[in-house]
């Protein structure tokens, strides 16, 4: 059906994870899907991880994805947070590689400047531009179009498509 | 063989991920074993996390523990830290969830209060009074004697075994 490269962009996060899948063709960045991972509120947090891991998993063998984006590291304003943090980006890599899918990280600044324009753009700006480079009405979740944004990103950088 | 509540601890990090087993028979704790899981330094961290992650899988299978104790929510000194360790605390919470297997957590404080006798002992005295308590020449890692030292705690408050 298609020869397109498809990559999976992931944002990660203990209360909401965010993917997006788009396909690179050379000249253009087709969108897929995408979506968020949002474990119940109630659930502990290692019910919390195992649910990220396994729906990460799902979204993998769904989309079959060639390649994998993810934004290096990054710091939550406190430490409580970004120990929870760590604890989900931590199961979503292992979903990576335990489907054997080569991972690449980029960071938030530069994923903002390539989509954005600038290093410090909003989430709202990353949303609108995100939407309108894949051609979207809009992207619901602001996660979900982080993890498009990376996945963007990952293909130009790779010529896979160019936008 | 053995009718004891079979406790594995955790202490999970980036570089050295330390477990511990011990068995409460009511009167006594008895050391089943205890070790490191150490990935290689020149690994990529998504290959540590997988390592740590089929480590402590194999641990399980090997030991086949009744019951998990691990220490709460620790940060480390910087935020870059905290993440990696957030990281290897995931997978390593995630590896105890996947094989079925209630999970306690107890505050660093309360493991050394308990241990040592008060809540600011050095790693060193951990290591010394975890080998004390379970009748052991010594406890050869720093990490590995605080995974027994948070099992200890577990059977203690449970009434596993008194010591």
């Amino acid at each position: 059906m298609s020869s397109g490269i498809r990559i999976l962009g992931i944002d990660p996060g203990s209360q909401i994870t965010g993917y997006g899948i788009i396909e690179g063709y050379g000249s253009r960045c087709r969108h897929i899907d995408n979506g968020v991972i949002r474990p119940k509120t109630t659930a502990t947090y290692s019910a919390r991880l195992h649910h990220i891991y396994h729906q990460l998993l799902e979204v993998i063998a769904t989309y079959q994805p060639n390649e994998v984006a993810i934004e290096s590291l990054f710091y939550a304003k406190n430490p409580k947070s970004t120990l929870q943090l760590g604890q989900a980006r931590g199961v979503a890599i292992l979903a990576v590689t335990e489907a054997g899918l080569p991972l690449h990280e980029y960071s938030t600044r530069l994923v903002k400047q390539s989509v954005v324009g600038h290093g410090n753009a909003t989430k709202a700006q990353v949303q609108y531009m995100t939407a309108k480079l894949l051609q979207l009405p809009a992207v619901a979740a602001e996660d979900a179009a982080d993890a498009l944004a990376v996945a963007l990103l990952h293909a130009q950088q790779h010529r896979f498509c160019d936008h």
